[in-house]
């Protein structure tokens, strides 16, 4: 559904992760009106249910006191989620499992609720309000710690059976390649995340000194990370701007054979990396054709978020949106 | 739409392909009537279009004569198709280019008419008629000369922007592998379509006299194909069993990889090699496990096609219904 601009119709949007969680409402404009960000206590399982639930509850009161009328609560959480069921199954690094988070959202704000993983959200937020708007067909990949996974085929989200679609991140792209944080090997996000980013260019520091990424990094080889590659490649530095170049052609790979399954309109990029897209844009468009098949991959734009890191948040209250339906 | 059974309501099913272009009566229940085939002239575009033209308006005259109700035209051809204009691009080994099939169909017989790729078709046909009766979300793998594609999502067929989607026969599973057909390394079809099966028994035979499959092949290890290696295994040929599980280790790989991208509840193979399904399906599940994460791949069941060689003309049947909407 679209709110209503007049009446102060908003969405509760919330983004539930490992290191926080950001409480935020926006607007029929996917504007963000105000957001409350609280550490999360990802340590402990019931804390983390409590701080969820106070932080729905505290914005929801507020809303209420300034006449904003809330129309759902939108959830991204981090992890795998069942989409129907609105259960968080389980997430990395955080202490939670099997919480009904769809069902407290709705309890505790008195309006109906929809959950899923951030970046099926972030898909969700670029469709409504960011670099996809009304495009059906589009695929999402958020480049971060991991690589995250979204698309739309024929206007609707991809979720699949179960809900547990598009994990983008573990297509294999060389059965023989690096060791990825599933266990497995040679894992798209083994190659193309910020994390492996960083581990490249470690990798190719420790065979060559003449590089400031050493520098940056304090002189300590393992604390080269994905930013330390971004902002030394800026600078000019030739092995960060190398190291770019290979984590590059890997990502085409990667979103090449993604073209080929879905043939989408567009293909998003997000996530934290993103930020320093103009590093790599025209690298990935190359390596893109230097993978694929030319009449299927070419003349796809590959384009950056345009909500860079609120794209959960903002994707959150689309994913609310989403599931109202038509008005 | 459904055919109603009682009124004599069917559907001419047109499979255009190099070798043969075939006309069939379908009825409500997926059978095929009776059905024409004619050589294909596909060395002569012009011929090509007139023998399609004359095979449909010979099956419509003969269904008005009989009484039958043909309700709309499905057609399943080689190649690469632009759905929602009806046209076949081009299409492999056949001297056709830009020829608009479905206004030449609808034309001729005077009743709506539909036109997509024969792994397409093939995907409709398994849902409406086949082993994913009924399924919203699988995915069909079609192993022959090449490997074809296609997809099921949330009950409707995965076409995307421009209707070129689902060519998993192109994934890379591996950048420095086998070149493929279509000049790229070490792609899906490079692995796990027919000829890469019997490409593969004829490399390990050359360092291996030891197998039935150099006698089959009349002595000519560049006579060894597809059937080779299944002729052999089924007799028990030691070399053309492991030829098979390296094989089925690769199409594991390949299915894994897209069990994680769609989530589906069925996995359906077909085409020819898939005849010979009994000999390796239980390798493929096993090579699923293995490259898979197990949380997601595990218990999506693979089966066979239900529809065997007849899966590309009672699909563009399929196709034809799915095409027509509901009553």
């Amino acid at each position: 559904m679209s709110l209503n601009t007049d009446s102060r119709e908003c969405i509760l949007a919330v983004d539930a992760g490992g290191t926080k969680i950001a409480t935020a409402v926006v607007d029929a404009g996917g504007d963000i009106l105000e957001e409350t960000i609280i550490a999360s206590p990802s340590y402990d399982g019931d804390k983390m249910v409590e701080t969820f639930r106070n932080s729905v509850a505290t914005s929801a009161k507020n809303c209420r006191k300034k006449g904003i009328d809330v129309k759902a609560v939108g959830i991204a959480a981090a992890g795998y989620i069942l989409y129907k069921e609105g259960v968080l199954i389980e997430a990395p690094n955080i202490a939670w499992r099997m919480v009904p988070l769809k069902m407290i959202a709705a309890e505790t704000a008195g309006v109906p609720a929809f959950l899923d993983n951030d970046t099926i959200c972030a898909a969700a937020g670029e469709r409504f309000f960011g670099a996809a708007k009304g495009v059906d067909d589009f695929i999402c990949l958020a480049l971060g710690t991991g690589i995250g996974g979204g698309a739309y085929v024929g206007g609707k989200l991809l979720r699949g059976n179960r809900g547990m679609a598009a994990e983008f991140g573990h297509i294999t792209v060389d059965p023989d390649g690096p060791v990825c944080g599933c266990g497995r090997k040679g894992c798209l996000e083994a190659y193309a995340s910020g994390t492996a980013l960083g581990r490249t260019a470690a990798e190719l520091a420790s065979e060559n000194q003449a590089t400031t990424m050493i520098e940056i990094a304090g002189g300590n080889l393992s604390l080269i990370n994905g930013r330390t590659v971004t902002t030394a490649a800026e600078q000019g530095d030739k092995l960060a701007m190398e190291t770019l170049a290979i984590w590059s052609n890997r990502l085409g790979l990667g979103i090449a054979n993604l073209i080929q399954i879905f043939d989408p309109k567009l293909v998003v990029l997000g996530g934290g990396v993103s930020e320093s897209g103009n590093l790599f844009l025209a690298l990935v468009r190359e390596a893109v054709l230097e993978h694929g098949i030319r009449s299927l991959v070419e003349g796809i734009p590959i384009v950056l978020s345009a909500l860079g890191n609120k794209a959960s948040i903002i994707g959150a209250a689309a994913l609310a949106l989403e599931g109202l339906g038509p008005h």
